[in-house]
């Protein structure tokens, strides 16, 4: 069986990789959508799909389930948004969402949808995460280790602090 | 003489309903012109396209003049919206609305625009009927028959409720 | 119940004439879908949507079952354009179809399709008209009245002439 | 040397001017580069690319550098923003910018980026000067002369002023 | 007076510049619109924007009207096209075409239209041109000084070469 | 050490696999890039980025590289194809291709650029293999078994025989 979870991962962090961990208990393979692909360089989507492929990659290796990391490019209008995800990737007899507009439009969609308990999240939060690299704080210890190399790599946070920089217009 | 009124329609209303019937008096046919039709599944923008149709229909069955209704995506520029809107539907004389952008871009196209009394607007408005149905008043009667039937079949409050919620991030 | 007839329309023939009389006789309702809405002043579009919508509405006032007259832009990628369909028409049960790919989308949606029996289309065409309407030969014969009225007063034949010519480039 | 400065200019104002001119002491020539060129009618950009070509080509008539004049619409997404820029405009050494994300952007590709002093921000900047125009105070002093009359041929401050407004929806 | 004249300039030849000539004889001011703005690195549209802006600018330096050079990209439907290139050039009285969807829609759109005689167009051609460069022609003669030398500093024969080939696929 | 492939893989066949087996030898790890991913259901591309990524993960089970198969969609401009890919995968050192205008796009980008020999191309070819499915010939032999079984579960011939039928329009 073959589950679909789908987030924005930026960054993807461990509250991610624990849900993953118990997905991968229940399907033998996973897909992990990384949503708003098409963006990056902005506070709430610093790292490119790309990027964030390589996060997720380096995180996943030790994940017992089979995994397809596929960057899912936005589509303006709710309604097509489902068949587009589908048209996108391997098919899936579950989808693992607890984002509202998500579950609502898979179920007017007639597919199966699980709501996996959120690990932590007033500690693992991508909000939080950048927050944290904004203001300075230590937030390495809330992503897996390759995740942290990955964004120290690409000087992710320094990218974060100058983006959301108003000009004073 | 053919007359076009634009508006968003969630939902169709009784202040739409009784500003078409005193445009009824002036045309002989009226487009009935369904703005953001590609937006669904919103806060803003709960219902299809498809489903504003069938409301509306419902509702101007009625109606002493002829009417086209017709669904209008969005384009994303304003200096080509009034030639998109021309190219989608029959063509028309006069524009009946009171929204300021769309009053100033057909008066810079050059087309003549009368602005319809408003129905009691503090009673009658999308924005406070979607709020009513947030948060469980009664509304049913806020709009016409066929609306609220065709709300209920599409189990249409159940879905904006949903749609708005926070997924906690 | 509610049935789905979707054409360009490039013009309105009689061909689609008597091929919705005899749906008719099957729904209550018929949903006629403008494809390619966005399209106009080429050879293979020449009017705009509004501009056929205009010829289908007068040629439907005597059909017997309600219809819904619809333009539909084409989105770019065929695996989701059933769901945008969908999402901008009311909804239907059925399709009727004889475009192979449209009867294979639908298909793989699990949406019922059936294939009118095509009328005469050796002479009713629109490929052929449109031919015909470049060569001067007599094509109003083809078409409902009411179209071709429409078409005279958009100067419609005159339009096509031009907008193919080569220019020299 | 060829240089590139972009911004929106809604409208230009002298505080553009007084940094194109301390440019032109450093380049041969200078791309203007208008950016959200196909914005318009806006409370953030009510004038079209069109109008703003039109004041900066005046108010550019006395600099000493080759000016080009750009329109550049938005691409959806940064990081294709700056492949969208080059293949626009002539070839160009060095970009001068003060908004973060451009010169973040342009530093990530290898460009050279030099931040120009702003010229007197709190009073020279178009947020300013939109507001004054809509608030009814003199704003015609901190624009070159012929933006000001560009603005007053279209009729620019009115259009501001009816964009904006609500419309009790 | 303002005039338009718009052409996709791949490349900009010497029949482009005699026509321009004329015009000049008869406005103050060209907007000189270079067509299919987006397109590059193909048989039909070789060269960036950007690179055309170069190449004509460099050409026109002598014409004794006042030029504006600016790029319009498509937009995907014939019924906008003329308030999309209104919105992006500063506004113009009489556009000079030979090209037939181009006068028609101007023409339907109410603008004043002339037609330019064409230069040798059997020789001067753009197709001609680009077939020349693929040939190993001498096509230097054809095109303003400034043009060849802005094409080969960039490679352009090569490119022209290059893009065009089967891939065996 | 990465490198990109990229391909539109209609369908992924034993020529695919053989070049991949070659480029495994020389980097660590493969980016497999599935080009047009927005295409489905038409001659040219009858298969969905989904059931492309599916088709290829399969046969790649035994490469010794380490593999990211992601879907790429168009983008309708060349001149910015380069960072939309560079966006999408993890950053890679060399790309392996012998489509002429890709080998173009990434050495205008600076990008080094390998060519692959061809596998036995009047054989193994994704054209010649879609002929094949057309006439009945047999063409499993021609792609790794994963690939072929994946087709049959999704009925992939009797797809491309139906979406290519002329509907006599």
């Amino acid at each position: 069986m073959r589950g679909l979870y789908i987030g924005r991962f930026q960054p993807y962090h461990l509250g991610h990789q624990v849900v993953l961990q118990k997905i991968a208990q229940e399907v033998d393979e996973i897909v992990v959508g990384i949503g708003s692909a098409q963006e990056s360089h902005t506070q709430e989507n610093p790292f490119t799909a790309g990027e964030r492929v390589t996060m997720i990659a380096g995180a996943l290796k030790d994940l017992e389930a089979t995994c397809y990391v596929i960057p899912l490019e936005d589509v303006a209008r709710n309604a097509v948004w489902v068949s587009h995800v589908r048209a996108m990737i391997p098919s899936f007899e579950v989808v693992y969402s607890n984002n509202p507009l998500v579950v609502r439009l898979f179920t007017e969609a007639g597919v199966a949808v699980k709501r996996p308990p959120m690990y932590k999240r007033e500690i693992y939060s991508g909000t939080r995460i950048r927050e944290m690299m904004l203001s300075g704080a230590n937030w390495e210890g809330l992503v897996p280790e390759p995740v942290a190399a990955a964004i120290k790599e690409i000087d992710g946070v320094d990218r974060l602090r100058t983006v959301g920089k108003d000009d004073g217009g």
